[in-house]
């Protein structure tokens, strides 16, 4: 069930998200009113239609038959229902065929959706993406073929970037793409780990393909972007087939397919060469979408935690006379409090984030789009890993009330525990985001940026800290490894900072003991670990142990 | 494959281990060479056995038919294997059809099989216990009947306490003995979580089941301990039948059963309403095998990681020229030596631990029992807690280490995260391993045993700090739940003091590079945990918030 009260305190009330979208041409009209009235008729869809479809996805799963792959029952009808009634397009232009909403509801509504079933949210979870990719570089005649469509949903999309030796490192891609008398490419090779590569969900599907042309230099710089239908303009089939789809851990409801092109037919997206480009345009809107599946993966798992807690009885709490609730025992209190904090602070964060992503891309002050563009270049990465370890790490933490129970699949949390594992390390690991936030972004302006952000965060010793050691961090080291030992801790101590500030956000808005029970939450036990992670980097910057 | 070399120089080497059993009088004869070609051959069977059918077990699991249960294919030939080379009778009394060797030896097999084919190991694994527990409390007839059954493995054990409205919480178990005019009791009720409760493995099962007298007082003071056999003497079959088996996370090559006993003939063990008593008796046995389990697993999933980091080339480590092994990157190498710290060291206490129930049962010196008997029930929750909590985080962490590889099953390593997580729950969950340590113990005797036994670990401002904060805790306290709220982290604090302890015993035994990087490891990323514990128990002393 979609946390809707919760989600609207903090949008409304601690946000004041309609003020600042409204203050942005596309979303002038947008009021509370209609964003309210659009997440309302979200929470019924995706509980209604996506929901109950979640324990099915997992115990049938996506069957493989000869280049076919079948779905599980029901998930071809809900698709269906769903890209009709205009979910996929909430947030693409409304000359595309969208709705033209602010991106933050269709945050919102993916956090739902993969709360409610992350492994059915995984098909449409990647159009969006697709379609910035399309409009920004694709050429008219390939727009006017397939913007709408995907825009839409009506055909769905892949990104066809892994090989089985080129995972992290995509400038390892061997595919190829050979230019054919008619302007088309011939696309040759072999992807892996393509997240609905085939299936029987629409009448089409758009695969965007990583590949090198004949005469390309070596490594990530090698690379161009190809466009290749399943089928063709003229309703042919084209060269492009599954070979397999995976056993996993998890998120049995989408496949993960092995893919082929033999001679496929693809159009180029995009400039020779500059495929990496053209995918980093929607790279920030992508890893806010997994750090938000996070969020709606740890609410999933609280809710069944929290519900179970408050009907099972097992011993006497300390002071009782009977046996208790075990929501009475501190144990049980403090895993869920805790995951409460996380909840409750991330999606301030989430959602600011993704309000800066409209900021930067609409805003008419150029000072403000690039404050914003700061933002989410610095804060995406954050929210991308910390809320995908402690969709996992919170989520086995929710299991653990169940006692026994959660280790039974019936009650369906060890599902929540499988599905979110995947979560820390597709689009890009949890390590490589820590890297990406210290390294290649932090280390690289000297840390300008990062320290700008974080003197807007409220004033604290931690804070100061903060900036203390990267500022240590950015200056002239003997040790050209020492940022790689220590970008996890940065990056878990940026994420508490934040947190910390957001927790002083909604503090400041509300004293009810709803949000007053997780705030001291955070403190007590959330919080303690920034001051782990900057005595790991001090020792570290200090010269201490080192293991390479 | 087992890890032979590491295990002998932490027995031999740093633990002294055969000069510690040979001073006891039942192992005065059994030497090191003699301990190590016992170690030689489990592993030998272990890799040539069990550990080949561990993804057999998983894929195709358990099968319920009709009240019987079918193993996975293969099972019952390694069972039958094991049993009849006399494994499970490994620390069996000679006089009982055991060979009378130190438990640490079984200790360590137990580790080998656990990491081999946890599935597999369930149903050896009560055995043990189920041996001791009948050979202190069965009457002459009863052992007579089954003890040498139960030492040798010909028949495997069952122990059923959990019901459906009664799992941490035994003393709401509701099933019924009512005696019966030849001596015997007709059982009734409904057991849930029963591992191994019907299967093909053996011709016999042994079931230990609680139960309440008519005239029992309510609690856990009126409950009695039951022999109830599958099959009779008279060579019939029990009323004792299996419903159902669950569909679990994982492990599902060990079957979780229902069992229902209607009017089931069974044999009081031990005195009426001192059930629990009887079971007690084989609690810190049971508890540090499932911590040894933890070991087995982590270093299981270690080897896969480490393998394949060995293998495996993406992107170019700081100051490479070409595509690194993976295991050349920082965040690679972190994630293997910090599980290689917490396995080194925990086998350190593990192995110690084991020796020490022996020293505890066996020693001539009655102050040397009790030191012994001490550190057993001090330590044993805290191996129990930290070292499956670290079998699953860990075996989490190694997963990554695989990237998108590590949540396909194919690879081996995601199963390693779904078997292990059950044991975080089982004999005890990890929260009430917690309460055991502090509240149960720790401040049963004003802190005394606790302070003593860290008395004995190396002098460092931690162990002082530790000490400091323990005699806080048994210090008269305005809030009496204030015990149940730091449980958790006086227990991680306690863990990471001892295996401190543990890695200067390693780092004086030896400086080879080989343990050298693990104790850097745990001093860089491990034990800096400890003062963040620390920093919350002493807010929450402070009186610092409270969620309560």
């Amino acid at each position: 069930m979609a946390a809707l009260d919760d989600i609207t305190f903090i949008l409304n009330d601690v946000l004041q998200a309609p003020a600042t979208w409204q203050a942005l041409p596309p979303f002038a009209d947008t009021d509370a009113d209609l964003a309210l009235q659009v997440l309302e008729e979200a929470g019924k869809f995706v509980a209604s239609v996506v929901a109950p479809l979640q324990r099915i996805g997992d115990t049938v799963g996506c069957r493989f038959d000869a280049g076919q792959v079948i779905t599980p029952p029901g998930f071809k009808a809900a698709y269906q229902a769903f890209w009709q009634a205009g979910w996929p397009s909430l947030s693409c232009a409304v000359e595309d065929g969208g709705q033209g909403l602010p991106a933050v509801l269709e945050g919102v509504l993916f956090e739902m959706l993969a709360g409610a079933n992350h492994g059915w949210t995984m098909a449409p979870g990647l159009l969006h993406g697709a379609y910035e990719c399309l409009k920004h570089h694709g050429s008219d005649a390939l727009k006017a073929r397939y913007l709408e469509k995907i825009a839409t949903g009506e055909w769905l999309a892949t990104m066809c970037l892994t090989e089985a030796h080129a995972g992290s490192d995509l400038g390892l891609v061997r595919t190829k793409g050979t230019p054919q008398a008619d302007g088309s490419y011939a696309v040759n090779g072999s992807k892996t780990f393509i997240s609905g590569g085939e299936h029987d969900l629409t009448d089409n599907i758009v695969h965007l393909v990583l590949a090198r042309l004949p005469d390309a230099p070596a490594g990530p710089k090698g690379l161009s972007l190809f466009l290749v239908p399943k089928i063709m303009p003229n309703g042919a089939r084209n060269a492009v087939v599954c070979e397999r789809i995976e056993e996993k851990m998890g998120l049995h409801g989408s496949p993960t397919c092995v893919m082929r092109f033999d001679d496929a037919t693809g159009w180029l997206v995009g400039e020779a060469n500059k495929g990496l480009n053209a995918m980093f345009v929607m790279m920030n809107a992508a890893r806010l979408h997994v750090g938000l599946q996070g969020l709606g993966l740890l609410e999933a798992a609280w809710q069944k935690a929290s519900a179970y807690a408050a009907e099972r009885r097992q011993m006497r709490a300390p002071g009782a006379r009977e046996t208790s609730l075990i929501a009475d025992h501190p144990a049980i209190q403090r895993i869920l409090a805790t995951q409460r904090a996380w909840i409750d602070g991330g999606r301030v964060l989430a959602y600011h984030t993704a309000l800066q992503l409209d900021v930067a891309k609409h805003s008419t002050d150029a000072a403000q789009r690039a404050t914003a563009q700061r933002w989410c270049a610095l804060v995406t990465p954050v929210l991308k890993a910390a809320f995908t370890d402690q969709a996992f790490s919170g989520a086995s933490a929710c299991l653990q009330v169940f006692g026994g129970h959660g280790y039974i699949s019936e009650w369906g949390i060890e599902q929540i525990v499988r599905d979110s594992r995947v979560a820390m390390i597709y689009e890009g690991t949890n390590e490589i985001q820590a890297i990406d936030l210290l390294v290649r972004k932090v280390l690289a302006d000297g840390g300008t940026g990062m320290c700008a952000l974080l003197a807007e965060q409220p004033a604290s010793a931690r804070r100061d800290a903060l900036v203390e050691v990267t500022q240590a961090l950015v200056s002239p080291n003997s040790d050209p490894a020492l940022p790689y030992w220590v970008a996890d801790d940065y990056l878990r101590a940026v994420a508490l900072l934040l947190l910390d500030g957001a927790w002083a956000q909604i503090s400041a808005t509300s004293t009810a003991p709803r949000w007053h029970s997780p705030a001291q939450a955070f403190q007590t036990w959330v919080l303690p670990e920034f001051d782990m992670r900057l005595a790991i980097i001090r020792q570290r910057l200090a010269g201490g142990p080192n293991n390479a």
